[in-house]
């Protein structure tokens, strides 16, 4: 501890006279020179992408702008999987699904010799990859329902703690995209409540997107299945989790959902699949400034590669077709080039 | 102008001296003075409502209380019709319908001669008033679908500015109980999130929640009909109105509702009527310092008095029953006694 006591008292003088410098500054200058100095989007390279964010941001907070929005309307919409975190080879719900497969079959034996629980419980990695969609809903909706919330939320609260991703062997929670988190901490600086509208279940994103996104558990939209209230044994009030379908928040089920959810339009929207389409439609429609952002995966180095827009690898987990590219073009929404945009894309790196 | 100088000058050396007195004060003590000068809950007779109310923000807010609940948590919900505002003789958003009938009719003729619409549009006000539950639903369903939410909002906004209600000739907006704006401010102030959580229509109440409770759309939780997302004739996107049931906002659909919309459970909730069993049961189901009122209404002179609880008169519109009496008291919840627990029921008053 000895050792580095000089260079801290020297730190300690600096700092001192830099106060007292800075103190005969007048107030004004100071705080002009503060924000000056400080890039709220540091992860961002200089680019079409990061102009409309900070241009939007700076037309509907200005009150003398004719764009200006109050603070009461500023709703900025996130979709999760490949927009906020990395979701590639697969949904990280739905890695969630299959690792509990050998724990719902413990309980229901007969699912033993069923498909699709028996490829999953097979351990052949590569024939899970193939199930199809239809067989994943089902593994979704037997794996995602029969408890209450809260053996719900306990059990997700330990998954997402240790469960790690295969490529980089870390928390699915390390896989945000720095960029991202920087822009929603930017966004909630100039008043903009930040919501997740996800394609995802709304209670498993819940369960970490105060901790990772600083989203509070209202403020974010999903998939969401009917809950049955109802008296346990000792006749404790209980919410059991139903396998029925009450809100499919994709596609055309965004806009639906954040009607319902929400209530109001969101006057700026990230996504990046054609499951994102209608919300950024739905939020360019509006008057005023709006922006509608679509991240295209095109760094296969440091992330992943896919589309198939612009000739990229297709993919059936987070489509993003020429279509979609195309209307995007047209209607002045921005693609945010992985690749380009992005200076840094984990927190980690 | 210059008559009131000389008074002016006089406050204004007062107030100077009075300044210089306080700065003299230790800060915490000052602090504690300028808390007892105002009392945050004005319109509430002493009692045993007022001390529960302020007694669970105290526990909750006190960082070194047993009880103390993070601001995240502080979750408190409401119920409108009768616990907010007037909902006798009829509630307020079925008033809106019966009054679209004529509306409707116009643009489906084929409804005229049809029940219950025909009784409506006869103008004899007994007969409207017998309509059963199944009538007053059928209206519902038609008078509040079929249009985009768009429409739907610039239609209400306009009724709510000018449609009065009988007895007081008075906007039904003015009809909000000052003592529950009072706790919804004091709540606030302490840093707990308010939500209405109605059997009345989501859509209907966020059209004036932020202006007459100071609640943004967001946090109204309501009976919710589905959203269709669309296209108009020039390709403009546009949510349309159904006639379909996403969210019955009552009884056990009131926990399922917060669950789906907050998705964590209140720490106090208010309630009147049969409606709100199963929300308050869950709310008192919680762990640490929870409170459940329910508010009586038995002052026909100021307001109404119905139950049939405690011998009051029955009625179909906020059923208080002795059975939910009873469990009230069994489970230490409090009931708010309108003519004992308010000195003032109306802010006009």
């Amino acid at each position: 501890m000895k050792s580095i006591l000089p260079s801290s008292r020297i730190s300690r003088r600096a700092m001192l006279s830099t106060l007292a410098a800075l103190a005969a500054l007048p107030p004004l200058l100071l705080f002009t020179a503060a924000r000056a100095e400080t890039d709220p989007l540091p992860s961002w390279a200089d680019g079409p992408a990061k102009q409309a964010i900070v241009e939007l941001v700076e037309a509907t907070t200005d009150r003398a702008s004719p764009k200006f929005v109050p603070p009461e309307s500023r709703i900025a919409t996130f979709d999760q999987d490949g927009t906020t975190w990395v979701s590639h080879p697969m949904y990280t719900q739905v890695m969630y699904c299959l690792e509990r497969v050998p724990v719902v079959v413990a309980k229901k034996p007969e699912l033993k010799n069923v498909e699709p629980f028996k490829t999953v419980l097979s351990g052949n990695r590569e024939a899970s990859a193939k199930l199809s969609m239809n067989d994943l809903e089902r593994l979704l909706a037997v794996t995602l329902s029969g408890m209450t919330v809260d053996e719900f939320r306990a059990e997700v609260t330990k998954w997402i703690a240790s469960a790690k991703h295969p490529r980089w062997d870390r928390l699915y929670t390390e896989l945000t995209y720095q960029p991202m988190l920087e822009v929603m901490r930017y966004l909630r600086a100039n008043g903009f409540k930040t919501y997740i509208v996800t394609g995802g279940g709304q209670d498993f994103v819940r369960v970490y997107s105060e901790r990772v996104y600083g989203i509070p558990p209202e403020q974010v939209v999903g998939t969401a299945g009917g809950v049955k209230y109802g008296y346990d044994k000792s006749g404790i009030p209980i919410l059991t989790m139903e396998p029925k379908l009450l809100l499919n928040d994709n596609n055309a089920g965004k806009p639906e959902g954040i009607h319902l959810m929400i209530g109001a339009r969101p006057i700026i929207a990230f996504g990046n699949s054609i499951g994102d389409r209608q919300m950024l439609e739905y939020t360019k429609a509006g008057g005023g400034a709006r922006a509608a952002l679509l991240v295209l995966h095109d760094d296969a180095d440091r992330e992943y590669a896919y589309g198939p827009a612009q000739g990229l690898p297709d993919t059936k987990v987070g489509t993003f077709t020429q279509t979609l590219y195309d209307e995007a073009k047209k209607d002045g929404w921005i693609i945010i080039s992985m690749k380009n945009d992005w200076k840094r894309i984990f927190a980690f790196e």
